[in-house]
């Protein structure tokens, strides 16, 4: 069998990859007396009268909903909320085995952006945080920003800052390798979609100033047609010079590519326009923008992908985990700014500088140092 | 410490009492690519081309949500999502102790009977069934009815049916025992909420002809002022004689008892003007309507409470964890009306013709065999 057939047989073994397990055990009694009625009266009533107890007594202190409309699912598309399960399953499954964060699969039968936020709202009482998964661009946006507005738990779309966080820490130590500044880089992010504008939000938070964002057409610009309200926003901030043509004009000259968009669509030639020591992060998953061989033999210095056979795994199982870890353990009531950049530079750093190579530039997915190191970046930031 | 003290220390200790835990463990990059990407993608295609794939590859094969909106909490009132929290985890541990059920908490911050309906129909996709728990009555009858009309999964109210299915079966055993003939007994059911009329219900469709429903005024009749529509229309089945007076006057000649009301309202003078072999079921918590060897010192044969201190008690664990359990392992999308007799009758055969007698008309909360039996007699319905 090969992985495909391997992960549809065991996801039927497994029907459902997570469970409910009582931390309390119901066998006599007393124990129904401790654990239900009648003295489970005692933590309602003081929770009735101070409600942040709530997170003294109750799984809210440690516990996230996984949320996603199946809009946007992994490279599948809008297949729906039936099956967006078994991937939200899955998040469910890392944010416990990677993060120690007991999280649950919400998944809703509307893509109403509306409807998805007051929905969000309304289930948010038991939940200490929510993390926003697989819902299409641009109302993963607006869903985001007015979730964060209305609720005082911690919410975060990992598709955009999870990606966004590990984007930019290996392009930190990218950049330590090839000793360019990043003040002076040309940055090509070819993906006008979630991760694409996350990514390029925080590399400019982070301090680079020259980012053309690519879409399906070429170059965005202003005056690019059929912009939605978010790209409008980002062509305030990025192709400042008012490039227009295609990926291949936008590549020529720049010193790192990040694709977060299509198979095979970066080509030889386009590489060898880039500038010497160039950093290509081909992010397509499963087949890459271009293969890191044939990447490097046309010029590039630096090559990472999503894949975990080639060197430099993007992954953001490195950062989703410590993030709500981090969050949920310190009571913050916002992931901010700060702590994603926080959180950039504590992956980085996690890589020896003895270490660092072009084919090392970023922690292993399974290294168990990771976890606590972005964790306590976040902690670090609570105000 | 008492019970109450040691229930709310425990409560901090615990600091949740569920948690969400992997059935598969994400420990190399193999496990990785099984229960996340690329392989999730296999099941998420297969739920995508026939959505009742997700039985097959999910949690939703096993999972139900207990969904409160905290209005009418134990013995405590309308005390907010927040603080019914420990109560719903609660549930959902005894959901999974003693039926395998796992079990989610789902507490809304809304107490709109339209908001409450249309969110838990958002949140179902990930869900196999919905325990209500703590609603208020009335609306809890309408957001059942109409989550039962929308959904396909079964929905159930245990405050209502739980309570009303091992009421009947203590009821079953209790009238082996005293001999008396269900047509023809005199049934007093003092309380007006959702427990007192869905067992007036029950009791109803088990073949019982003569039901008395009283609330904090007395009788409840046809001339009665502010009947809410469900006890409107309870007054079509109930009551045929449109007796008027206080529980006093409706217990005199009664051969059967039911209180789900309030502590000590029931005396010893009512108790003697009952039928000879009277049977009292009196539940309110912790202090019930009457104290058993009061109620048997003035003349009651057979008395049940809700408490575990006392003989037969009525402890609606019997019957959730089996029904769901029922449930979920036939794929059944309701709890129909035959299902809770077919439970009713499963918990009462539960106990032998030889054990049976006055003190002893109920299985225990912890024999092993109920969950099973109940689960059984659930799905022998299943159409």
């Amino acid at each position: 069998m090969n992985t495909n057939e391997k992960a549809l047989a065991l996801h039927e073994e497994w029907n459902g990859k997570i469970t409910t397990e009582p931390k309390c055990h119901v066998r006599t009694r007393e124990d129904l007396a401790l654990a239900y009625t009648p003295g489970v009266a005692e933590p309602c009533k003081k929770i009735a009268k101070n409600k942040d107890d709530v997170y003294r007594y109750t799984i809210k202190s440690n516990t996230i909903a996984v949320v996603s409309d199946g809009s946007a699912v992994l490279g599948l598309g809008n297949i729906g909320p039936e099956a967006a399960m078994p991937v939200m399953e899955g998040k469910a499954v890392l944010f416990k085995e990677f993060g120690n964060v007991n999280a649950f699969p919400i998944c809703l039968d509307t893509q109403d952006t509306e409807e998805i936020i007051e929905t969000v709202i309304r289930i948010a009482p038991a939940f200490g945080g929510i993390n926003l998964e697989d819902i299409s661009a641009p109302r993963c946006f607006e869903i985001e920003a007015r979730l964060k507005e209305a609720l005082s738990i911690p919410v975060f779309h990992d598709d955009q800052h999870g990606t966004a966080i590990v984007v930019l820490a290996g392009i930190i130590n990218a950049l330590k390798i090839v000793g360019k500044k990043k003040e002076n880089c040309n940055v090509v992010v070819n993906g006008d979609g979630s991760a694409g504008i996350a990514i390029t939000k925080l590399l400019l938070l982070y301090g680079f100033k020259h980012v053309t964002i690519c879409g399906i057409n070429g170059i965005l610009s202003k005056s690019s047609p059929d912009l939605n309200w978010m790209q409008k926003e980002m062509m305030e901030v990025t192709n400042l010079e008012q490039k227009t043509g295609l990926l291949s004009d936008a590549m020529k000259g720049a010193d790192i590519f990040i694709g977060v968009s299509a198979p095979n669509i970066v080509s030889e030639e386009m590489v060898a326009s880039m500038n010497q020591d160039a950093i290509l992060f081909a992010m397509a998953n499963p087949v890459p923008e271009i293969m890191p061989d044939v990447a490097k033999k046309a010029g590039a210095r630096i090559v990472g992908t999503g894949r975990s056979d080639f060197p430099n795994q993007v992954n953001n199982v490195v950062a989703f985990p410590g993030i709500f870890k981090g969050a949920l353990e310190s009571r913050a009531s916002q992931i901010t700014d700060e702590m994603k950049l926080a959180a950039a530079n504590a992956i980085a750093n996690l890589v020896d500088e003895k270490d660092l190579n072009d084919e090392n530039i970023l922690p292993e997915a399974f290294d168990p140092r990771v976890a606590d190191v972005v964790a306590n970046a976040v902690k670090a930031y609570v105000r």
